[in-house]
């Protein structure tokens, strides 16, 4: 929801109108990827981004691609194999806030960074530092009448996508973001075509059911990932869980991978003759991070790892699609290393078949530690890393229960770790397709909403339902 | 000195040929990096890579280069300034080594990769895993003709110095690599024209006197800065400590900062019409990282990014003269923000005046705490933090009390760190001048030999005095 105070003292018909920004920055930053600014403008011309799909790896610093081209790494040979990513590595991007009290990111800024071109505080989504409302890039291509879709692993209101699709003072207000998927329109439609991630408790509410107003609206609602599949709504809300989606570790088989939901929103949103923009969020990493979990951090790697070859797949055939992927942040202070031992071990992280926090919750619900640990690793554990867990046991508390499990894996693979919030560092940006070269080198992370705005050349004006 | 037992029972004349690696890595990456192989060969017709400078910032993570970023910040603007690094990053690069105990790399693993451009293992110097020498980017660039230099704050013995430019089983013998400076000729020729770092216990010892036979072979000898910048002979060995130099923060000024002594080096080298190579070390990023000590860190990222600049402002003027800036790995499992909280403050990593190690050392001679403390640190330290450190003051051990005073830093700035040790994630390349394109994306430790190979086409024989 749009600034709820100012709203109804200011703005009674909620019109709102932000320009685009420019594109001056965009031009510097092509200057210094390419060779001569010659060069550049023939190359712009050539550029033709009829589709964009961004990616975001949430708490996906270089720690976390590193770690995980370890671990896919096949042993038998001397080289460590590349993973998809690093065919597209063109960059990094500095992440930092503009928070009065704070100056390492959270999720909601850096994506109102990418998102809209600005710097703001904390916790925003979609605004800046006095409050407005920004224009965001999916803002912008819905007035250029492309299709646009969201997809995340993560409540399909939570920070990352909601600074995409919706506006609001705070992220915690995910029932008010819901509300802006559905409310707040541009040029008398709805914003978002295809959203598909968790959260069906922010949409089923008892003061409102939102899943009815998009079905009266002619958008498909689905549940499970067969529903998904054999669904072919070019409109769609798909909400797999009451919030976010469990880790791909721990998944059935009724709900989708980020894969499964990112090839079906492109399905859907390539049947546009204008285009599309698809932002995409491997939402869980960063969770994986704040918990200090390397078991789950990996396991969402690897769902997000295969949706961003599913995009490049895409783009590789239809030609006219930019993909970019980046992070907002990292997470953890998580290091391949730890303790002075200079081996990072994947075999006891893929010995895992479920996350210790699925370990801990059957523990919780009266299973016994011995044959849930014994049930859920692949390793001959010592009687002294059972006898950590058992010692906690009695608190019934998952959260302590799960740091014993976590501790587990930690120490076997020599996995450090310095805090549960995010990081400062730099990111690494990826990028694939027309204009990509424009992505290289040093960015800022508002560089990515710079440059966009400058490939739609959009203005854009938001009305309230 | 080349393999010591072999060298007595196979090569007694200690002939050793080794082929330069071949470019087809290159044209690889180059594909990546540019749109299009025409484009490619048109623009390799054009790169005149007359000198190469070849900077390594040891222990240089994008943690080190991010929390340097910050600490340069102008607070009184909103937007964090760009480094000097900034305007040249191409991409990373990944560091693993070759080791059959250990896949986080060391200094030395990872130095002989982007020397040699070969994987070998932890501790080798320029020998691969058949304990066999492999020819270096600097003998190739001898060979050539060109003019050659090492410049440390490190003993110019140490592993990343040592694997450019001689040979060993083990990083630890640096007499013998010392000796090897000495002893292996190319063509009749010292391979290696300016010698500047630390280490005269190397050197001038019992048993050989290097300082000597160096001077008698027409070597200019300096051991403090005013001798460094007012000797001009082409030829020079420069050691400023007895071991490493002194943290930048903490050097008198007798001794020369990095920055001079690559200026000194460029200076001597370019008067070689055939060009030069030069590998330039900031060698104590990583040793404040296995310190945990970030004081010391910021410190020697400031003595580095100096040397980078004055690398890039000649290559500016030259025109003719590739940079590359990229590190060998991080240390440290350091992290900006700690312990859950979203804030890396820089202001009492500034506030000190000299390391905690000078601290500690002025402690153990028996300065008190009190004095010590309120001398170097321009804070107004709390009672808890000064007793921290009276409780080790008798233990009398500087690593000990040096350890308490980092932990004032550490918590005040929200710093964290994993590991006493190396890790293992990417690290980021930086590149400027004719042919930077080709680092340009992912890369491997071991392709900066191989492009460096291509772009000098040599063969090399070393021959052993």
């Amino acid at each position: 929801m749009i600034r709820k105070k100012l709203k109804t003292k200011v703005l009674p018909i909620a019109l709102v109108s932000v320009l685009a920004v420019t594109g001056i920055t965009t031009f510097t930053l092509s200057t210094k990827a390419d060779s001569s600014s010659s060069n550049q403008s023939k190359e712009d011309k050539k550029d033709n981004v009829q589709n964009i799909i961004f990616l975001i790896g949430d708490g996906v610093g270089t720690s976390y691609t590193s770690a995980y081209r370890y671990l896919q790494d096949d042993v038998s040979t001397k080289k460590v194999e590349e993973i998809s990513f690093d065919s597209y590595l063109v960059g990094q991007q500095s992440t930092y806030p503009d928070d009065p009290a704070e100056n390492v990111t959270d999720s909601a800024s850096a994506a109102t960074a990418m998102a809209a071109g600005i710097k703001t505080y904390n916790n925003a989504i979609a605004v800046d530092n006095d409050e407005s409302n920004v224009t965001t890039v999916l803002e912008a291509a819905k007035k250029k009448g492309k299709a646009t879709g969201l997809v995340a692993t993560s409540e399909i209101t939570h920070a990352t996508p909601a600074s995409f699709g919706a506006h609001d003072l705070a992220r915690k207000n995910m029932t008010a973001i819901a509300d802006d998927y559905y409310d707040e329109l541009i040029d008398g439609e709805h914003k978002v075509d295809v959203l598909l991630g968790g959260g069906t408790e922010l949409f089923d509410r008892t003061d409102r059911n939102l899943t009815k107003e998009f079905q009266k609206d002619g958008y498909s609602y689905v549940t499970d990932r067969d529903e998904l599949l054999s669904d072919d709504g070019e409109q769609v809300l798909g909400l797999f869980a009451p919030a976010g989606l469990p880790k791909m570790i721990d998944r059935d088989e009724n709900i989708p991978s980020l894969e499964e939901m990112t090839t079906s929103a492109i399905d859907r949103l390539s049947e546009d003759k204008d285009g599309f923009f698809l932002m995409v969020e491997g939402s869980q990493v960063d969770w994986s991070g704040h918990d200090n979990d390397i078991v789950a951090a990996m396991s969402e790697m690897e769902d997000y790892d295969k949706a961003f070859q599913a995009a490049i797949e895409f783009a590789k055939k239809d030609g006219n699609t930019l993909v970019v992927a980046t992070a907002d942040h990292s997470t953890g202070g998580f290091s391949i290393g730890a303790d002075g031992v200079y081996n990072w071990l994947t075999e006891p992280i893929k010995a895992a078949k479920r996350t210790p926090d699925f370990m801990a919750q059957q523990i919780v619900d009266g299973a016994s530690v011995e044959e849930t640990l014994h049930e859920y690793i692949d390793l001959d554990l010592t009687a002294e890393e059972v006898d950590m867990v058992k010692k906690v046991e009695k608190s019934n508390d998952v959260t302590v229960i799960d740091d014993s499990i976590e501790k587990i894996f930690d120490k076997r693979s020599h996995t450090g770790w310095t805090t549960s919030g995010h990081t400062g560092e730099d990111v690494p940006v990826y990028a694939y397709g027309p204009a990509s070269r424009k992505f290289a080198g040093q960015l800022d992370n508002t560089d990515h909403a710079k440059i966009i705005f400058d490939l739609l050349k959009a203005k854009v004006t938001i009305d309230d339902k």
